[in-house]
């Protein structure tokens, strides 16, 4: 079914959307949702979804219209939900509230759902439809819907390197190749992040916090090492700051980690020799991750690109000169094919960031 | 004396200098000026330069102007010169067709002209005052002046690199990097240069034109090509099509190039076994060479970094990635100073260009 949207509906679509932003640093491992009630052409209700276990947005907007809901439409960016998770379904808050038609910028793909919510609308007799403003929602929800629809998250590679694309000299210093604009930049993408991944060679090198401290948040991402044989060091900050911390291994004794109550080790299979990413990014979606934010060396960066399975890559490029003899940002193989083929990836964004440029790139799939 | 000049000025001065920029492609090895001619808040003339040997812009501004000069204001972009060389001096011109005012954006630093111009006019009676749009005036002649000015060209590096930095793949292939929209904004930039300059490397890996196809233009640009042994092979198009050419050595027999009559050899000393770039750059700015664009590899474009004679860098980066093996864009020593240093280098602008971006760099003291 084809329904086509007018104008009204896109803009309190694209206010409800912008609301469910509001819920970027928080939400996770829930999708980012926002609704807007109207009736007689006035907003009388809005919302958005804060976090796991608060209500969902449709119930703040309901409550905020009351009695104005009834008859009225509420604009939602994800079709309601239709079971009992944490909180009731929302589809039936709706139906109780009296409004007489909804608007989903697209249907959720969580199989708890799909469909089924607005199915139970249709079935109270409200006329609900789906599809308005749709790209615009996807794109609110990235990793949510990779996690859903692919079982794995949507994987963003986050670079910082020279002109010359170098991330650290020979010895393996970085600090500091780009500015403080740019490092700021990647607290707000951190925060952004169900989690950040690192590798254990980035953690003996750098001892990263990997945590965000630049503004208050309500939850940090959880760090995630890939440790193949469990080499974290005891004074890692990892390990002291009480941040939630999954080491993923291939093997060894995870028993020296039982004392940190917010470290938790899993083991996920070997592939040549090397952790099989594909096995981890399982691992994790399960574990209800869909932004992944990668923040690694050349190795673990490359072994993704390598594998097929990084979507984004954020470049901060810093117009310093490190020199030949210092550590790329990439260590693939040579690929005589990119010259005469199209490139897999394309610029979403490039522009100034302090002294540096920040430049984004999606696999053309994406 | 500081003159403020007021918007009614700075707006006929940005026409003067919007109107000296279309010589942009074909005034070498003269500046670019531009001339508008107002009378009673009305333009009764305007000009600019186009090529060596035609006449300046007062000229013809004056020239539409007609009767309506007297007594009417004439903005210049750069100090009208009082000497005569191919043609009459302008600031006569001016005192002939009795403009009662002269605003010029800048003094010409030639040492033929150098305020003599508005002397010359001011003797005259006339009202001659300089300064306005300075800056904006400084950059439409960046190359005219640092030839004048620091007895050596501008220079420009262009670069084209893969998104993990790399120029070439490790046999030397490089075609094609970036798109068809980079390549053609090279051809502009090409036109815009006095001369452009590659290494033999790049002739013998290569064959370049390194001349402007995509457009007709008036003058090619001169090539130059560091040779220091003189192995320019009798092949090489360089040595085919009639573009002027210059070919730079530090030792050789020269003779085997006097069949070429669009073909010049000349010889530069030597500094720690290689081609001294000071004197090459000096050599060029004697030879009327303002805007000198590097089309070369690695080891030319660091030669000029290193010894700090560059001041522009173009850098064409497309998304591709190319691998650790292929060749960077530079061959620099290790700099950890770096690190805790500001860069040397800014930018100027970045933005995406096709499939590819195009980041402009300068010197800090550019």
């Amino acid at each position: 079914m084809t329904v086509v949207f007018d104008d009204e509906d896109k803009k309190y679509m694209r206010q409800a959307i912008d609301l469910a932003w509001h819920g970027r640093f928080s939400t996770s491992p829930n999708p980012r949702v926002g609704c807007v009630v109207v009736r007689g052409g006035q907003v009388v209700g809005q919302g958005f979804h804060v976090r796991a276990g608060a209500p969902h947005a449709e119930v703040y907007a309901l409550r905020q219209a009351g009695e104005a809901a009834r008859g009225a439409t509420a604009y939602v960016s994800l079709e309601p939900c239709a079971h009992y998770g944490r909180t009731p379904p929302c589809a039936q808050a709706l139906i109780d509230a009296g409004v007489a038609r909804v608007v989903a910028a697209m249907e959720d793909p969580n199989p708890l759902v799909a469909g089924k919510g607005l199915a139970m609308l249709r079935a109270a007799g409200i006329d609900a439809v789906s599809g308005c403003l749709e790209q615009e929602a996807r794109a609110l929800n990235r990793g949510f819907l990779s996690r859903i629809e692919r079982g794995r998250p949507f994987v963003r590679l986050k670079i910082a390197a020279s002109l010359d694309g170098k991330t650290a000299l020979a010895d393996g210093r970085s600090q500091w190749i780009t500015g403080a604009a740019a490092r700021a930049d990647v607290q707000v993408l951190r925060a952004e992040s169900c989690a950040v991944l690192t590798g254990i060679g980035t953690v003996l090198a750098d001892n990263p916090r990997l945590n965000v401290r630049d503004f208050p948040v309500l939850r940090q991402p959880l760090r995630v090492v890939s440790d193949s044989r469990l080499r974290l060091p005891a004074h890692s900050r990892l390990l002291q700051d009480g941040v939630p911390t999954l080491i993923a291994a291939v093997g060894g004794d995870a028993r020296r980690f039982a004392d940190y109550p917010h470290v938790a080790v899993v083991f996920v299979p070997e592939k040549s020799g090397r952790t099989d990413l594909a096995a981890l990014l399982a691992e994790l979606a399960g574990r209800g991750i869909g932004e992944l934010m990668v923040e690694a060396g050349a190795t673990l960066n490359s072994a993704f690109l390598q594998a097929d399975l990084a979507d984004e890559i954020v470049l901060y490029q810093s117009p310093k000169l490190l020199g030949a003899a210092a550590r790329g940002a990439f260590a693939l193989p040579q690929n005589p094919a990119a010259l005469t083929g199209d490139a897999a990836w394309h610029t979403v964004s490039v522009s100034p960031l302090g002294a540096d440029i920040k430049w984004v790139l999606r696999r053309n799939s994406c």
